[in-house]
């Protein structure tokens, strides 16, 4: 289905500029994607947009994209909407002055803990209640490029469906398993199953280095200013001190989930090979 | 010195404000800091404000908060001003809603590149054309963490002294040593004594968990959507891999220079301790 939306006043308008804001999302349950890059990245991972829109110039250089060409087809195909407007209204949609020309609309997944399957990967990411939607994306990221099963968001997280999240995921979130649970909720799971809770810590901790990590490893960052509660630390299986040789103590909690997710990686493929 | 004001008017005002914008800072050459906590951090750096700006209810508030009476008697001691306002001029200063109750303005640091001195220190981190203030920031915050010397900012990157870039520093910015040339610069720089340059690159690399690593390391990190230009990357002394085992190849260039910085910390221990 095609249609083409010139005036400001559009319902459909309203509709996707809704989608900017968390209350917007959590209403239609939908979100936003910018960019024919991050678009491509939800195609080759299978998932194609609900509605596609662009600015009506698109149609004329389509022989110099023909990646948007690809993308409209597969939206048709799957029964879906392709929109062209004006730049100004696409502007106004997404809120940024140089806009994307492509923007998409998909439907929100799934984040009940039970949907992950542990068994499928030795190594998953876990984030407590991570407030800025661009480190929650560089963890999707990272997530992706160690091999992780996805990220589990623990508590008051950032919206992992904010255009910035989704942006800073490089189009992880597409890739990665993702799941939204309390600490009360996600301690029975964890224990449910095999499983190694890991975390950074200064306390009655083993160096980062050599510590006997375990697969399936849960590696859980805490908070960007508070860190991780004491009973949620207590909680781990095994607590590991990184080097801080500076004035401050922390890492950024991506930076420290990071780090971390690569010595796991390493460690894993150590007792694997051994 | 001290003095209130009490207009939206006020030049000072105008002047403070226009320390938001780069143009704004290279004019005078000060930046802002926002926030006891990292005002806290330069003073512990030894840096004094030369102006504190603060909403007049924090003179009621000083019992409460002793540290802002310390910084004070600092900046009237170092000849500087304490002004008062209010709440509302704070945050037509800042630009926050939410504006920290406390804000500094200091002098920009002299970023020419041979006041570092490299032999104060084993590892360097050197960025190019990094365009994210907080990835800028994050990879000072890191320098701190690993004892990196400082960060060399090469090309077009980010201003290290806007208000985001200070902020994700998390006070590094007063610890770690800062300079700002162009790669035709910094090459004969380097060269000019001991050093090795390491990037993470997919060509001709060697795994980066076992490189040879030798102190002074300067690792460098590519832009966030580039990478290194090629030539960059052949003038690298050692080029590394690093595990993707997902659908990307990349990760956040904050992210992936710090994975590489405690790497090469590991590293040099290791050849040190040997």
């Amino acid at each position: 289905m095609r249609k083409h939306i010139s005036g400001f006043s559009n319902p459909t308008v309203k509709e996707l500029r809704a989608l900017r804001d968390k209350k917007g999302r959590k209403r239609s349950r939908q979100f936003l994607v910018e960019g024919l890059r991050l678009l491509e990245d939800a195609r080759a991972s299978g998932y194609i947009p609900r509605q596609l829109v662009m600015a009506a110039e698109n149609e004329r250089a389509r022989d110099a994209h023909p990646l948007i060409e690809t993308l409209e087809h597969g939206v048709e195909q799957a029964g879906g909407e392709v929109i062209t407007t004006t730049p100004d209204i696409l502007t106004k949609i997404t809120g940024k002055s140089n806009a994307q020309s492509v923007v998409g609309v998909f439907d929100e997944f799934d984040t009940s803990l039970d949907r992950l399957d542990r068994a499928t990967a030795s190594l998953w990411l876990v984030a407590q209640d991570l407030r800025d939607p661009g480190n929650l994306g560089t963890m999707l990221r990272t997530g992706d490029a160690v091999g992780a099963g996805g990220l589990i968001l623990i508590d008051d997280c950032a919206d992992p469906f904010s255009a910035e999240a989704v942006r800073a995921s490089m189009g992880a979130v597409f890739t990665q398993g993702l799941a939204q649970a309390r600490w009360e909720e996600f301690v029975p799971w964890l224990r449910g199953g095999a499983g190694q809770l890991v975390a950074a810590s200064l306390r009655d901790a083993v160096p980062y280095r050599s510590a006997p990590y375990q697969a399936p490893c849960f590696i859980l960052v805490g908070n960007e200013s508070q860190g991780l509660p004491e009973a949620y630390e207590a909680e781990c299986d095994l607590r590991v001190t990184m080097p801080m040789r500076g004035r401050a103590d922390s890492l950024n909690a991506a930076v420290a989930g990071a780090v971390l997710a690569y010595e796991v990686l390493a460690g894993l493929d150590r007792s694997a090979g051994s």
